[in-house]
């Protein structure tokens, strides 16, 4: 890496960012630095040079800084978005004025906004006016990441040329990114995949079987292929490795908080009447409201949406699933 | 099921070929035989219910009848071959006499012959001159099946009218089979599936963690599709039930031998010697050599074969992989 290595600053000290920042940070790039919100996370990765709380054990590189100064946003090509979905927007708004016109800015959650509906990409570009707004998405879990085991993910931005900058600053010889240009496909896959995830789940908790679940994964890939059409974005995307790739690795790995919340409410039968915190439980209300509104035919979206808002129960809601008319595969 | 319900006969007494049978026989049509090879497997049902040796502890319907008698299939409308791959054109060979010109006879084996790299169709056109020949195939286990677990295959014919009354006869409330007219498209989905199930194997094995596996069944999927176009499929038939949930089925399953054998794979690090009796071991090398001839681009499929022949180890073939170029995603 020369002289010439971009500024990185990712924002957000969660397990994900985190895990890029090491990543970047073990490529050799100098400038790279995570922005955390909590003081105590500075002092204990200066002390022990990890984030126990967001990748237990895992050592992160010497040459990552960590700060909670936003100053520091002063001057970087690339600006990493690595909080959760519903917390883009406030980011965005207390950061906008540290962040350079000239700035990459990249959201990395997989969700859509709640109260509207709206993509993140459109929620950051209302904040932050005339930056260039990309995407970042895939099959990767955080502590594989950080582990430096391979991992491929795509990032996305309006112009490929942009993605295929975002994609060399950002990759190494573990961790690869490749470039799209279709934001819409990469991040609506990255959010989606969560609602079936917690749709396997359920399958998965009321013990119908691994063929089952394959199945449900099959017919979910279609739906979301229908969704991400509808916002003008290209199914072939949802094909790759950010929708199907991500869809694989969600919904059969107990690494899975969607997964393992599907579960529970599969063994459960019903929704528990406690918030759910998992970005699929705000996905799927989200999704199914905007698939209404456009006219998409989602089933196993709108069946999640139903048990999680406590309007049907598993068994209800399976039964209706199985008993949909056969068409042709 | 009224009197009119069409006389099936299975051929294969194994796991697959006994599921697919008990299912016909439990959706109520008294004219399903299961036709075996072996007299100690007709005795053994005839005192336990089961079949043991196929499907341990699993009752069959009593209305189901098993015979080692060829005879049975005279007045067959539908003929299932469910034995392995390449034993179905010495039995289509054996049994051509018994079967009569109206039946449909359905292949359901995964996989390629191995000699001439030929779908499993065209070598049972060539032997049962006249007849039409369909595929069964998708994500469904055996035990899954049998027990009654939601499961949902594809069967495809030439004509999808013929896809539809096969459908029609072979599901019940928990089995579900949906037409298809791309035979070519749902038989090639399910032979190379195996191979990429082995690389899925191998890549658990050698410890590259659970992003690794989700990526390379997005990257197997598209390698699928490319085989598939170039046998006049259509791609489209790759990304639903007999493609990519067969896919990951497979792929993410221990209950599959072809994910186990190539998790044994990965941890040894090369091929054992021994002659590989699982069916994607013959196809990798099958679809290797046909891709080759074809000119289509399938590098983990190649990968798998070149292990399997022993002429790479793990390592090296994992490392080709990761350091191929970057293209768009």
């Amino acid at each position: 890496m020369t002289e010439t290595a971009p500024k990185i600053v990712v924002v957000g000290s969660g397990a994900f960012g985190t895990a890029l920042a090491a990543v970047a940070a073990a490529n050799g790039n100098p400038g790279v630095i995570l922005l955390a919100r909590r003081e105590s996370v500075v002092e204990a990765f200066s002390e022990t040079g990890r984030n126990d709380d967001a990748l237990p054990g895992i050592e992160l590189p010497q040459t990552l800084k960590m700060t909670v100064d936003p100053t520091v946003l002063s001057g970087a090509a690339i600006v990493l978005f690595a909080m959760p979905s519903q917390a883009q927007q406030e980011a965005a708004r207390a950061l906008s004025a540290f962040i350079g016109k000239d700035a990459d800015v990249v959201t990395c959650a997989k969700g859509m906004e709640r109260a509207s509906g709206r993509m993140l990409t459109d929620v950051l570009e209302a904040e932050l006016h005339h930056r260039r707004i990309g995407v970042l998405s895939g099959p990767g879990f955080a502590s594989d990441i950080a582990r430096g085991l391979p991992t491929a993910m795509v990032v996305a931005a309006a112009d490929i040329d942009r993605a295929s900058f975002l994609a060399g600053a950002l990759s190494g010889k573990t961790f690869r990114l490749y470039p799209s240009s279709d934001r819409t496909g990469v991040q609506l896959g990255g959010a989606l995949k969560n609602v079936l995830a917690i749709a396997c789940g359920i399958v998965e908790g009321a013990g119908l079987g691994e063929s089952a679940r394959a199945a449900l994964i099959a017919r979910g890939l279609a739906e979301m292929s229908r969704f991400v059409l509808a916002h003008g974005g290209d199914p072939d995307t949802v094909r790759g490795l950010s929708g199907l790739g991500d869809l694989v690795l969600t919904a059969t790995s107990h690494q899975s908080r969607n997964l393992r919340f599907g579960v529970a409410l599969g063994q459960r039968g019903s929704a528990s009447g406690r918030a759910e915190l998992v970005e699929g439980a705000f996905a799927a209300s989200v999704a199914a409201r905007v698939a209404d509104g456009l006219g998409v035919d989602m089933p196993i979206t709108q069946a999640v949406a139903a048990i999680i808002d406590g309007k049907t129960d598993v068994t209800t809601a399976l039964d209706q699933l199985m008993s949909r008319p056969m068409t042709r595969e």
